[in-house]
This record gives structure tokens, sequence and C-alpha cells, in this order.
């Protein structure tokens, strides 16, 4: 990016962003009481756009980590402010970046892994945002900005046009030819198992060993209870989880957690 | 930052990292291979410096997010070429904005906590980098560039010099006044006590409940089983885990662990 387009960038933050506009709405429950530029500012208006492109950075950044390191509680949509910054996140080199570093990490972890070789180490994936992007739907609804809406996204998922989440395809690859068995456990309902399984196909995903999906007695529950009762079948089983890929905590915290799990980026929802 | 100094920066970057060396470095165990700007340079050595600089910054965010994701496996050094990064986001607004946003969270956690009444309410601090700094000491050993030196650390921690981390003693404060009490649940050796509770007073703090230090029996385990056994004491003991913060995840994971944690950023260093 050369300067002169870095300085555009900078214009059009602040014109999207007011100073009034980003003071008021960063003192939300999310974000913390605005800091010292847009606090102390003594003649409103005359913020130099890179300095509030910086405090907005600085505060989404900050919004950023406390999501990905499970600081926050439950939340239903991504602040306002930071509506701009997700968009660039997901959009630009950030996320790709990221989901590779995640992608490498499990890769050399199961590298080195002492394998039984009796066809029970498996390692467990999520769907959504973990093997299959749906990044093309977050586009049409605001990136997190919006609520989630079931419905419309129920007529997305029927499309089958996820695609791969490519460094998470190259894991799931290496980890069959490693030996690890593939079990597949979304929050999606047993209803779509059959898109599902399209999708999943036509991404280039093949020969996971279990497709776990929710049936009705799983409804109603929250994902880390429901994920944990699913994961601790499997150990009654006589599996060994020696890697569990997500990208919401409630895929890996709870019962029969895996001794590595892999928390790949995202800022656009949360599920409990 | 006006654009002559964003530029300045920019052009420093590039002389501390230069192309070839960014491009061997990142070849390591650590980050994943160089992506396609340093990759595919036809000319290598005429990379615009900003786009370097960019290079470099999107590896070391998802190095970054990374560490505080619990991605990665032990790891005992910040990457050579992340260096420049972690002192800058350590000593810049990054890092305090991200300190202050998980303290507001704890706030507003506990705001709405519905205590017990019954004195059984507790929250587990972990003490560095989470009540105390040991910015000072890192700032002289490369912020986590160079290897742990027990010893050397020693030596500082004895000067009780470490100073608060403002927003954790804002957010322990609260929770002496809401009623809840505090634990502190540290790594430091129980030979320490005197040195840790002088620098605990020093900082600000008053009023814990329990300063639990790692006596002979403790040592020879990781801190995760270390303090896993210390909360589950603490549950026998009646005591309810409301919250619990700390910079490593090795203060939050494992058993008894609180409904909500709070991970304080640390990109500076790993404890198993």
């Amino acid at each position: 990016m050369n300067l002169l387009l870095h300085f555009h960038l900078l214009v059009s933050a602040a014109l999207l962003l007011s100073p009034s506009l980003a003071h008021d709405k960063f003192d939300s429950h999310v974000l913390p009481r605005p800091l010292s530029i847009l606090e102390y500012q003594e003649t409103p208006g005359i913020l130099l756009s890179n300095e509030l492109d910086r405090e907005v950075r600085l505060l989404c950044d900050g919004w950023r980590f406390a999501v990905e390191a499970n600081n926050l509680g439950p939340w239903k949509t991504v602040p306002s402010e930071c509506a701009e910054y997700v968009r660039e996140y997901v959009n630009g080199r950030g996320y790709g970046v990221d989901l590779e570093v995640v992608g490498k990490q499990g890769l050399e972890y199961a590298k080195g892994l002492a394998l039984g070789g009796d066809g029970k180490d498996v390692w467990v994936f999520d769907v959504d945002e973990t093997l299959l992007s749906n990044l093309p739907y977050y586009a049409d609804h605001g990136y997190g900005l919006e609520a989630f809406n079931g419905l419309e996204f129920d007529k997305w998922l029927e499309k089958v046009k996820a695609p791969a989440i490519e460094s998470s395809l190259k894991l799931y690859e290496e980890l069959l030819r490693l030996g690890i068995k593939v079990f597949l456990l979304t929050g999606r309902s047993e209803r779509h198992r059959s898109v599902t399984e399209e999708n999943l196909r036509n991404a280039g995903y093949r020969n996971w060993d279990k497709l776990i999906l929710r049936n009705l007695e799983d409804h109603g529950t929250t994902a880390t209870v429901y994920k944990s009762k699913k994961r601790t079948e499997m150990v009654e089983e006589g599996y060994r989880i020696v890697g569990n890929s997500g990208d919401q905590w409630s895929d890996l915290l709870g019962a029969s957690m895996s001794n590595r799990s892999f928390k790949l980026p995202n800022p656009m929802y949360y599920i409990s």
C-alpha cells in the first residue's frame, strides 16, 4: 500500500467515524471508555484523521483480542464502531494469515504425535468457520453487525456454496495421511445432513469417519454442553481425542477436552 | 502519528528487517512459510519498505493471535522477527488498551454476579503480568527475545519494584467493594512470600484473603497442575470461584475452572 492510498483510507475512516460518533458509541458495554485522545480532545472535531483511525483500530484490536481470548461473555453483534474494522480484517490478509498460522500449528503438532496405530486416534473438527467458510453469507449481512437470523442462514446453507477454509483442508488431509480419524462435530441440525455432506464434498473434504449433527434431543442446550456430551461419548467408545479445531470456544472447552486445541479466528459471531 | 513519522517508522522497520532476513527467519517452526509478497518477490531487495512492514506486522499479528488463543504449544522465546513488534506493542498503546478492555469486562461481569453473601465467593488472581508488571525487567531482557533466566528474574523480583497493572488494580478494588474475596495464586516460590507481599502493597494492593505460593512439594509440576490442585482445594473448602484472571492459559485451564476467566495479554513469555 503506498502512502497516498494509506492517507486516502485514513480520510475515509475519518468520514465514516466522526469523533462524536466514536465517542458516544465506544462508551458501550462492550468496549472500555474512550481513551485519552478521544476523551480529552480539547477541541472536538479537529482530531487528526490518522489519530482517529489509530484510536479506532486500537480499541477494535482490544475488542478482537477479548473475543479470541474468550474474555467476553456472550455477545450478539459486532460493536458498530468495529464493523469496518472487521470487514477489513476478514477481507484483507489478516484473517487469512491468522488462519494459516493456526493451520500450520495444527500440522506440526499432528506430525509430532505418537499415535496408537489402532484406529482410535481422532481429531475433532467443527464445520462452520472451521472447515467451511460462510464469509459470502456474512458479507451480505454486515459481517456480524446484523443479529443472527437462523432462517436466512439456513437458506444460505441449503445453497451448498460454502467454500473450504484452505488451511483447514490442508490440515484435514494431512491428518488422514497420518492415519488419524476425522470426526466432524457441528451445531448444524440433523435435517441438514445431506446438504452438509454435499457441501463438504464440493469443498474438497473426503473420508471423514463421523459427521455428528444436532438431533432433536440436543436442541435447546448450549454448544458447550452438546459438544462436551458428544466428545465424552467418543472417549467412552475408546477414542483418544488428539486434537480439536474450532472457531468458537464452545467447540473446545467443557468435558473431554483435547490435550491441544486450535482456536480459529472469528470476529463475526459468538456461540455459547 | 503524522505521516512523516509513520514513514520514518516504516523505513526504520525496513532497515531492521531486511527482506532476506525476514525470508529466512519466517520459515521457522513458529510462523508459517513466508507469504506471497516476501516469497514471490521477483527482485529481492527492492521490496517497498511499507510492504515489508505490513508483511511483518501481519505475520506477527498472526503469531500473537496464536499465543493469545492458546494455539501454540510451549514456546521459549519470541520469534526474532517479532521482537520489534512485541517491543512496540507493550510500550505502545496496544497492550494498555487490551489490558483495559479485559479489566473492564471483568468489572462488568463482577457487577452482574448474584453473590452468596456468605463470604464464599472468591476471585483468583495470578500475580506476575496480572496484578504486577515486570515490564521494566523484560525491557532489559529483549521483551521475551532472551530465554528466561530464573536467577536474573529473582534479582529483579527481590527489588520489589514491579508496578501495578492499573486495570487489574481497579478490578481488584471493585471486587473487594462488592464483597468478593480475593485469592492470589502465583508460581512464585514460598521463599519470596515477604518480597511479594511488600511489592503488592507498594503497588497498592490490600486485603487479599490468601496468597498462595509454590512450596517445595509443588515444585516440579506444571503451573496448570499446581494451580488446578490449589483451585480444587478452594472448592473443597466450600469456596465458589466466580472469576479468575491470569496472563497465562495455565492460570485458567485445568481442574476446578472458573465459569468465567479473563486472559490478560502477554506476548513475552509462556508458562506450561
